[in-house]
């Protein structure tokens, strides 16, 4: 059994997609962020850096297992289920590269303009400006890829299930004119959204 | 044969120390970000996200592969090598979970501090103060791992490989002093310094 410590944000859905994907039981713990209930003592000692999500996987190998960081639960679910990631060879890299470019770019500089454009207590245009221009970047080199390739990593992987999230922020979040003109990004929302283990996910704590 | 893509940087030098430590044979290719190398076509088809690092293994299984981001970089190396990550179990993803908030947080935010505290045109407190607030944030929560374990996975790894660079800008530049009170960091950076392959890793290009 494993237990899911998650909130309703895009790195809070990522292993929900991902355990719906695998029909894997687990159990939502839900930590309030917005009540500051990832300080709590209890959450620390699983996630030392006060972030959600993180899982503990009561059944793993060599006793209960705590993993934080969206990127590593992601990596250990595919890794124990042996599913959305190849063990070995061009198409694992293909996929962790992409992985490793949502949890490096994508995620912080969406994360960053989130708050300098909407929660921000001033507003700061250099700062609104640069995270809109480098978001804006981002998009198009995702879109290059996806006018390329059905799905980041070549197959439907964690790196899809990573970025999926976000790009859902993204459309809604100011940035959906920008996207409007991404016809590979668009495909591949329809393309990730239709699968019902995503649109579950989506909803995880909803 | 590996061919390393990278420039004076943190990320640029993760890989570096990497392949120093597996003794490999590489050539490294410099690409200067400040003369906008990074977006030579040539580049870009290694590495479609315009930054460094990247690697091709000439001699990878399945003929030649390229591979973009630090982090994928040095699961790469890791996985050919299997060293300096566990291939299974506890270990493995207490060294991925830090090497993905590596990735995912203290990279991009010292990245942002730097920009707004010393590169940006104007000097903007409200962004100085977010970033500066949250590297102190990350930097507590790694000194808290450093006081209980000798390196951030449990044994060296790549997640130590990965934050070794960013941590030694920190010193610099104008955080030294959050980190004065740091011992568990301060004992880390003596004994991941102390290592040959660190110091030849940290000199590439120079
Ligand atoms: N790199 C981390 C980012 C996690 C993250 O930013 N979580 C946010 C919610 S989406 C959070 O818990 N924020 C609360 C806080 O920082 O105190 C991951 O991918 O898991
Ligand atoms: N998440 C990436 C970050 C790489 C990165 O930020 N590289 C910088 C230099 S340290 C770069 O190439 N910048 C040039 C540019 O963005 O145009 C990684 O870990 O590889």
């Amino acid at each position: 059994m494993i237990t899911l410590y998650t909130w309703t944000t895009p790195n809070g859905r990522k292993p929900a997609i991902m355990l719906e994907e695998l029909g894997w039981d687990y159990e939502v713990k839900g930590v309030n962020i917005g009540r500051d209930e990832q300080f709590a003592p209890d959450f620390l000692k699983v996630s030392p850096n006060n972030k959600i999500p993180a899982i503990v996987d009561h059944d793993a190998e060599g006793g209960p297992l705590s993993i934080f960081e969206s990127g590593a639960i992601l990596t250990y679910l595919a890794e124990k289920s042996g599913r959305f990631l190849a063990p070995s060879g061009h198409a694992r890299f293909k996929a962790l590269e992409w992985l490793h470019w949502q949890i490096g770019g994508l995620g912080p500089m969406l994360g960053q303009l989130g708050y300098f454009a909407n929660r921000a207590p001033e507003k700061v245009p250099l700062a609104i400006d640069r995270f809109r221009d480098e978001c804006a970047r981002l998009f198009g080199v995702m879109n290059k890829r996806l006018e390329e390739s059905e799905y980041l990593g070549g197959d439907y992987s964690i790196a899809d299930i990573a970025c999926y999230p976000w790009m859902i922020v993204a459309l809604k979040d100011a940035m959906g004119e920008t996207l409007a003109r991404s016809s590979g990004i668009h495909a591949w929302l329809d393309r990730v959204g239709a699968r019902p283990a995503v649109q579950k996910g989506m909803k995880v704590l909803q």
